[in-house]
């Protein structure tokens, strides 16, 4: 049990239960934050301040818009083929596999095979088949901190530990505007964690919540000591395709050793604004690795869903020749541009996104009324609970606490800070612009 | 390592690896029947025999035709809605919930509630769930044999031992057409194997590869047993929708005890011939049980495909109206009476379907040249598997050898069998009625 979830330890509701669950489940038998966030939400939508004028919400990773009418248009037309309503190999079917090999085949600077990519049932099925597929019980994966919360539960429940390595803040985080490359790592603490039992570490780089794009220089020095140390590398990469810095590094790419020791994870729908398709990919240069997650993802899920697999290489088809993906790019500089400008103007600092579609701003300058009432249960959370309970009630504006995404030693670090999502129509943006000047008379 | 499994251990094909993979996929580090039998069906489908005819495929049971209008059509409309898109809650959209509540109340002869149903990505993931929610490291989970392949994996992956308790044929199975009732648990030796460490049963009504549906007797038997020691009952009735006698019976309505140990696992792959949807449930009297499911569901997927879920509620909203259900149970009568004729005809004897789309046939009476040559990695496999290969050799018909589905110590009562999949259009399964009349040169 991590210490992150040791404190979340409550009297269990099992006691009067005639069989014994999956101890982990007892132990870890916290609300996460996602339910949390959506179920204080959906109380606050109807209270005296709210109920005219709605929520604006922030806070999970959605988008609001839909999928680009060519993805629509090729996922109506998939399903009109009998036997693309029919189960795919379990590995991925090949149109897609193809699509995937020519996506970034380029990116890669190399001509990747079938043998390279493996279709997942979303990324997130892909990161646990990736785990499942290498961890025996207690060996050690080492994960960055903050941290996105599923990779915990996903580790644990294959057996393995978690060993934390913070990415240090910058100093005056709280001062003002700070960029994505001053949040750093101390390789030396990272290089002195590695024992005998690491089997893996979890990178995400664009990075939920930071939005810090990882350097080549960084990711040299990160890849190198696995290399040293013979560690496998889990990249969750679901943000390939919204950076907004010259450069979007993949680790796998910077040596033939550490390409033999990577798994790189991608989203379709991170790339299509299809959050709810579920469609996910894992791309290694080693097959032999990839083999592992393969294995257990065929146990997982046996397959992943057809129509969805067929559209998602159509509109991979597509993108690579309309210029969506940059496109897209484009776009997020522009909501960012939206979406901060309250911030500058109220003068609460942020740091700027380099990826993803994520901001992290430092609510300290904030002042809530020392007497407000707080539900019991975010009692003993972080004072970002507070801070996101407050805003969702107040203001009408849902954004996610990202204490969450650190264990209780460290949160203090992020104690301050809440995550807004991005990635809505401007329209939608605008509207958390001027609900958020409301801001003004707490500061 | 299940016996079965062990049988199959090859020289490790990751000797020269540089990490250490799952244990698990080492150990089993054999081919599934599937793949075997798809890449069997690949090569031969080129062959001087089948080049010009084509291969039938009667092998893995994916449906030759398209699911209803109405469901293409309301994947179609789903699609268009821009939320319809993005994630959904983890549990499942409230309108599939509904639709599943609708579609079970009068079936359980109560009125369920959203909490008593959870929506997982397919059924393999559902049951999945059911285990990684229950299971606790050396819980031991019993399985009836003949059993579904992936439930044995899907156990040892959650830390279960897998304990076999055989359904066993009637006697003279190579002699006359049989019935799935005399298909026989032997229900003290099902109570025998229970120890202080049994956490579950997995049973499977209408059953694959038998084709038996479990009748009132037997599952009352079963659960009272599951009642008295204490006994999760996992009860997949993925084809529940599929049966062809008067009754099919839901273990957890035979008594209030019984509802409060099973989790009931349903797929809209089997019932809107879709199996690449990929969407299937689990309901439950018991909601504190079923959270467990849920809890694990949550860590395995986060959430099922937004669009497809939208499209099952729709289509079980309609098929409740228009008599889906019904017609096509009758289609499948028509379906299996196409398909037997041919046996009929040669005297191959073989146990008529009560429920699923398989048939089991006994190929004692057939004689394979006794010097055909057979590839290397069948010669250690069951007797099932020669005939198997060479069907689809001769023949061109695909059909899976079903001691896949037995441990080694019992494979001997299936040796002769193939299982047929029926859930094809009827000039195809014409098409296959005229190739296996080719069998008569060899009887």
């Amino acid at each position: 049990m991590s210490l992150r979830f040791a404190r979340s330890l409550k009297t269990m509701t099992t006691s009067k239960l005639n069989f014994t669950p999956n101890n982990y489940f007892t132990q870890n038998n916290f609300k996460d934050v996602w339910s949390l966030t959506n179920e204080t939400a959906a109380l606050a939508s109807t209270n005296s301040k709210n109920k005219d004028r709605g929520l604006v919400n922030l806070g999970q990773g959605f988008f609001s818009y839909s999928p680009p009418k060519f993805a629509i248009e090729a996922l109506q037309k998939a399903v009109e083929e009998p036997l693309v309503n029919q189960y795919s190999p379990t590995r991925g079917r090949p149109t897609l596999i193809k699509s995937l090999t020519d996506l970034y085949s380029p990116l890669y600077k190399l001509t990747l095979k079938p043998e390279n990519v493996l279709v997942t049932t979303g990324a997130n099925e892909g990161i646990l088949a990736c785990l499942m597929g290498i961890l025996n019980q207690n060996d050690e994966v080492i994960v960055f901190e903050p941290f996105f919360d599923q990779y915990i539960p996903n580790i644990e429940l294959c057996g393995g530990k978690v060993v934390y390595v913070p990415i240090n803040p910058p100093k005056d985080l709280d001062k003002r505007v700070t960029k994505g490359t001053e949040w750093t790592l101390d390789f030396e603490q990272f290089e002195n964690v590695i024992t005998n039992k690491t089997k893996a570490i979890i990178i995400n780089t664009p990075h939920n919540p930071i939005g810090k794009v990882f350097t080549r220089e960084e990711l040299k020095r990160i890849g190198d000591i696995c290399v040293k140390h013979n560690v496998i590398i889990i990249s969750d990469e679901v943000y390939d395709n919204l950076y907004f810095v010259d450069e979007f590094t993949r680790i796998a790419t910077l040596s033939p050793e550490i390409g033999q020791l990577t798994l790189s994870v991608g989203s379709a729908g991170k790339t299509f604004a299809a959050t709810g398709w579920r469609i996910g990919w894992v791309v290694s240069l080693n097959p032999e690795l990839l083999n592992f997650a393969s294995k257990a993802h065929t146990r997982i899920c046996f397959a992943s869903p057809s129509p969805i697999q067929e559209a998602c290489a159509e509109s991979i088809n597509i993108a690579l020749r309309n210029g969506y993906f940059e496109n897209m790019r484009n776009e997020y500089v522009k909501k960012y541009k939206i979406f901060t400008s309250v911030f500058d103007e109220l003068g609460l600092p942020y740091t700027e996104a380099e990826g993803t579609y994520f901001l992290l701003v430092d609510f300290s300058r904030v002042k809530i009324p020392e007497d407000y009432k707080f539900p019991e249960e975010i009692i003993n959370k972080g004072k970002d609970f507070r801070i996101s309970n407050w805003l969702i009630n107040e203001l009408g504006v849902v954004a996610i606490p990202p204490t969450e995404f650190y264990i209780k030693e460290h949160e203090k670090a992020a104690e301050n800070l809440l995550r807004f999502a991005v990635c809505k129509d401007d329209e939608y943006l605008e509207r958390a612009v001027e609900r958020l000047r409301l801001l003004k008379a707490y500061i």
